[in-house]
C-alpha cells in the first residue's frame, strides 16, 4: 500500500484534509513533525505524496510550507482539499458543560473559539497543546476536562464524548491543503482547474504588474496571490500565484511561457481539480480553438500560403 | 502616561517590537489576550495604539491581525519594527545545557528551531506553551527545565539563565509588526517611507493586473502583497499592498485616488517611516516636481494661457 506524508500528529486538519486528498484510492497515511520532513521524505522517494497547508492554516506555518515546496528539488501538487475552519469540543466521558474546568488546543484554534468559550465555557482555562490532536490526546489522558480538535480527532480518541461541533467564532473560515508528489504525468485537465506557481522577478517597479498583465491579457483568472521575500538573494521577490486553468490549456502554457521569459526562476507548483469543482471561465478569444487556429494562421503566413 | 496595547502576555516578541515601536516616548504597555481585542481597545480610546504582527509572526496569526484591520471602524499604521526570528534559551538556575530535560515554547517557535534543539538537546523532550512568553513562565515556575523564547523574555523572569541566543534553524528570517491608532494627523514624510493599503476589487480577469499597473506607472515600487477572500461578499476580493513612498508625497496621492475610482472599497492603512530607512527610489516622471509643473501646465492650457 502507498504511502502519504501528513504535517502529524494524526487527528489535526491536515490528517483529515490528507485522508480527502487520498479518497480515491488505498494508502496509508503517515506522520510527520513538520512540513520540510513530510517533503524531504516525498523527495527522497520514501512516500508517495504529502498533505499540506498552504492556506489560513490552524496548526502549521503556511509561510514555512511555501518556502519548504520552492527549496531543493521540485514537487507538484495533485490534488486540493477545503476544509470548513470549525472545531469539535471533546471532553472525558461522563462530564457535562457545565462542569469543563480546563480545556486544551494549539494555541491559534483556542484564538479561534475565544468567544465560544467565554460564552459557553466561561469558568474553563485555556492550556496550550503542540497541536489540536495533542490537546485531545492529554484530554484522553485525563490531563486536561476537554479539548478543541479538529472533526477528525475523535476517531483517535473514541474514549473522548464529543459535547458540541461547528465551534468557530468566525463564520465561513476555510483552511486549504494540497497533496504534493514528485514531478510525474499530471492530473488530466477537467475544466475546473487551478495552477499554482511560484516566479521569482527582479525587485523594479512595474515586474509584478507586467507579470499580472500576462495572465489578464490571456482571460487568465488569479485566485490569490502572496509575496514573499527571497533573503538570500537581494533585490528579488518570489510571488506565489494560484490562477483558473491547467497547464494543458493553451492558454495557460501560453502565460507560463510568458512568465519563463520575464522571470528569473518560475516553479511550476502543479495543475490540479480545483477542490469546489467551479468551472474556469474562458474568453472566446482565449479557448483552446482561438489559439489553433491563430497557431494554424501563422504557419500558413510564414509559409508563404497566404498574403 | 498613555497606555499601548499589544499581543501579550509580557515577555513575547509583540512586547519586544512594541517596545521598539514606542521607544520615543513615555508609554504604559498593555498585554491582550488576542489582536482583535487590542485593537477593540484602540477603537473605543481606552489605549492610545496597538503594537500588532503583520507578516510572519512567531505567535499570533498574520491572517486574524489583517482582517481585525479592515473589520469595524479604521485605524492606521503610524510605526513599523521588523525583528530578527531568533529565540534565547533560558533554564532554571544551576542548570547545565547538558541536563536540560524538558523545553517549552509556543508551537510554532519550536517548529522554528527544531534543527538547534535536535543537534544540542537531543534528548529533550519538547512541549506546547501559547506562547513563547508561557513558556518562559512555566520554566521559571518549575514546570520545565528550559523556554525557548523572545530576548525581551529574560526581564520578566529575570530568575531564569540565558543558556544560548541567536538561535534559529533558518537565518535572516523576521517578523514584522506595526504601531496602529485611530485617524488623526499622519506621521511626517521622511522619504524613506511606507504606505500600506487593502483595496477590495471585484473578482473579474485583469482587475488586479490594472491595479497594479497604476502603481508601476507611477514609479512606485510595490514591497508586498497578499489576497485575502472576502468570504461575506463573493464576487470580491481583497488585496493588502505595502509599497515605497507617503500619502504626502504626489505621485503616491495621485495613485490612490486612481486606485479609488477602481476599487469598490480602498482601506487607507497608513504612511511611516521604513524600519530600514532605505530612501524611496522616485523617477523623473513621478517626481514631486514633475507633478507640480504638469498640474501647473495644465491649469494653463485650461485657462487658454498656452496653445
Amino acid at each position: 500500500m502507498p504511502q502519504i506524508a501528513y504535517l502529524g500528529p494524526p487527528g489535526t486538519f491536515t490528517e483529515q484534509a490528507t485522508r480527502q486528498l487520498t479518497g480515491g484510492f488505498d494508502a496509508e497515511l503517515v506522520p510527520f513533525e513538520t512540513v520540510p520532513l513530510a517533503l524531504a521524505a516525498v523527495r527522497a522517494g520514501d512516500v508517495l505524496a504529502a498533505g499540506v497547508p498552504v492556506e489560513n492554516s490552524v496548526e502549521g506555518s503556511v509561510p514555512a510550507t511555501l518556502d519548504a515546496l520552492t527549496t531543493d528539488d521540485p514537487l507538484v501538487a495533485v490534488q486540493e482539499a477545503v476544509l470548513p475552519v470549525q472545531f469539535d469540543l471533546l471532553a472525558r466521558p461522563g462530564i457535562a458543560l457545565s462542569e469543563i474546568g480546563t480545556v486544551a488546543s494549539h494555541p491559534h484554534a483556542l484564538a479561534q473559539v475565544r468567544g465560544w468559550l467565554a460564552e459557553n465555557l466561561p469558568g474553563a482555562s485555556v492550556h496550550a497543546a503542540s497541536s489540536t490532536a495533542a490537546g485531545a490526546a492529554a484530554a484522553a489522558a485525563g490531563e486536561f476536562d476537554a479539548a478543541i480538535s479538529a472533526p477528525v480527532a475523535i476517531e483517535h480518541y473514541p474514549s473522548l464524548v464529543r459535547l458540541a461541533g461547528g465551534i468557530a467564532d468566525v463564520r465561513d473560515a476555510v483552511t486549504r491543503f494540497l497533496l504534493v508528489r514528485r514531478p510525474g504525468a499530471l492530473p488530466e485537465p477537467t475544466g475546473a482547474d487551478r495552477t499554482s506557481v511560484c516566479a521569482v522577478i527582479s525587485d523594479e517597479v512595474g515586474t509584478l504588474a507586467d507579470m499580472l498583465a500576462e495572465l489578464s491579457l490571456r482571460g487568465i483568472n488569479l485566485s490569490r496571490i502572496e509575496s514573499r521575500p527571497l533573503r538570500e538573494r537581494f533585490g528579488e521577490y518570489r510571488f506565489f500565484l494560484d490562477f483558473d486553468g491547467h497547464v494543458a490549456d493553451a492558454r495557460i502554457g501560453d502565460a507560463l511561457t510568458a512568465l519563463h521569459r520575464r522571470c528569473s526562476t518560475v516553479w511550476f507548483l502543479g495543475s490540479y481539480p480545483k477542490a469546489d469543482r467551479s468551472p474556469a471561465g474562458v474568453r472566446p478569444s482565449a479557448s483552446e480553438q482561438a489559439f489553433e487556429v491563430a497557431a494554424k494562421w501563422l504557419d500558413d503566413v510564414r509559409a508563404g500560403r497566404l498574403a
